[in-house]
């Protein structure tokens, strides 16, 4: 199933080399092209096969090609899409991975004077703590959910060429409003994130830390392995979703406040009755979907 | 090497019923006697093959045993000690399993009047969220680190018993100032879980939470294992480690409201700052260790 003639990857790390791999596998595209600032990790790209061709002008990179995704952490957004703006093909459509959306959706304002109906916001749910296409593998969206975020601007027809194109990687394809993408995602994902660095950073602090570590069992390692996620990605995911990151932040600050001046007070009824909540909430929720 | 003629291990749950499946593994005990309160659940360890016998009654279940280990839930040492003290062999040597160790030697005084010289502090650092005997297996301890919290009133030779005990499991056995350890403990174990069940409870009560769960990925997943530990055995935890935990919690709360603040600000150079540094801290002291 052809989704593209020629697909630009703005960015080729771990989403945007997955989901070249991806495509390339599926026989979904003629040719892609990658586009990043870095010419030996570029040079990489194509060694490994994620990419044909490489340019590091997203201007090169866009022309001629009918399907667009921008692969850039959020802060390079804006700065990439002007780039690339007066190459790109009047038929082409245009996508994003970022994972927030209000932010994406000004950038594509600011940089067009609107949103253009062939720009299609979109966020695929997918990752691990690693970065850099040579963590990228085809497999890496296969039954993760896409959400994207269509405005009243934009083509239904863009739409589904980008649906085609995610479940042509083995993705489930949704589509949900931009505001609420943004609070639930704040929730699922930007939040945690916040509490495992600002966790690791914590311990880091004191006293004597190499040797607390050492001491960390599975548990731990668990609870922080997104706190092996790339620092600047996460600082522009804070920037650009920062209203919503902070409503959740600051409710979770007040239900901490809670649980600690139960523990303080030696409040087991509260301890015992969140952590039940919590247990039964994750079990039914989140257990039975693989890895426990 | 037989470290016991006779074990008796008090509370046949995860840890309880890995290490005797550990010592009947390694052929390093003669009979095993569990014991607990619920009959059905002892009948299944006997059915498993986990233990030999069971007794409800602590001081049946330690009559006559050489080695003896606690593993029922925090809140449940001081009752279960003082049934099982009367039974108590003369060359008996006692030990437990406890996450928090002040706690446990204040039971010990309670129980005894003074700190026995053959009760012996420790602690497992190894576990999974699941519970019960069901879920025991005999590499839970295999290369974890075990710590060991004498005091001066302890035996040396007991400290020893306990010791090849462990080692027989195939732990790594260490010794550690006792509230060296519950400080260490409160950083490393005690308030990630209180953070994990904090932020699920969050989740759980916001609107349309069923909606929010579906859309966390693996790294939610990931964060949130801890959350479904057993509710009970972390209440316990938490009042028996009060001090030392609160102590992280406040610290932590500190942290996070300026993590908070720099979101509410825009300031970009402490998120970066922050996450720069927990990632250089977790991939230096805790990813080389097996499992990301």
């Amino acid at each position: 199933m052809a989704v593209a003639r020629r697909l630009a990857v703005l960015g080729v790390g771990l989403i945007g080399g997955s989901l070249a791999r991806a495509l390339r596998r599926a026989e979904a595209v003629g040719e892609i092209v990658g586009c990043g600032r870095d010419p030996a990790h570029l040079a990489r790209a194509v060694e490994l096969g994620v990419v044909d061709r490489a340019e590091t002008d997203p201007a090169a990179a866009v022309a001629g090609a009918d399907l667009v995704v921008l692969a850039v952490p959020l802060g390079a957004m804006r700065a990439v899409l002007a780039a690339a703006a007066p190459a790109l093909a009047a038929d082409a459509v245009v996508t994003d991975v970022g994972s927030a959306k209000a932010s994406v959706i000004a950038d594509a304002r600011a940089v067009f004077g609107r949103i253009p109906r062939w720009f299609v916001p979109g966020h695929p749910i997918a990752g691990t703590e690693r970065s850099g296409v040579e963590a990228a593998f085809a497999e890496l969206f296969e039954d993760h959910r896409v959400l994207l975020t269509p405005v009243a601007e934009t083509d239904p027809a863009a739409v589904e060429r980008v649906r085609r194109m995610w479940e042509a990687a083995g993705a489930v394809v949704e589509t949900m409003e931009v505001a609420h993408h943004d609070a639930v995602l704040a929730a699922t994902s930007h939040l945690p994130h916040m509490l495992a660095y600002a966790l690791v950073d914590a311990l880091a602090r004191l006293e004597g830390h190499e040797e607390i570590f050492r001491y960390a069992a599975g548990g731990f390692r668990d609870f922080t392995r997104i706190a092996s996620s790339d620092p600047v990605m996460w600082h522009d995911i804070c920037l650009a979703n920062r209203e919503a990151l902070l409503g959740m932040l600051r409710r979770f600050q007040a239900d901490l406040a809670r649980l600690a001046d139960a523990v303080e007070a030696g409040d087991g009824e509260t301890l015992l009755a969140t952590f039940r909540r919590a247990k039964a909430a994750r079990d039914a929720h989140v257990l039975g979907r693989g890895g426990g």
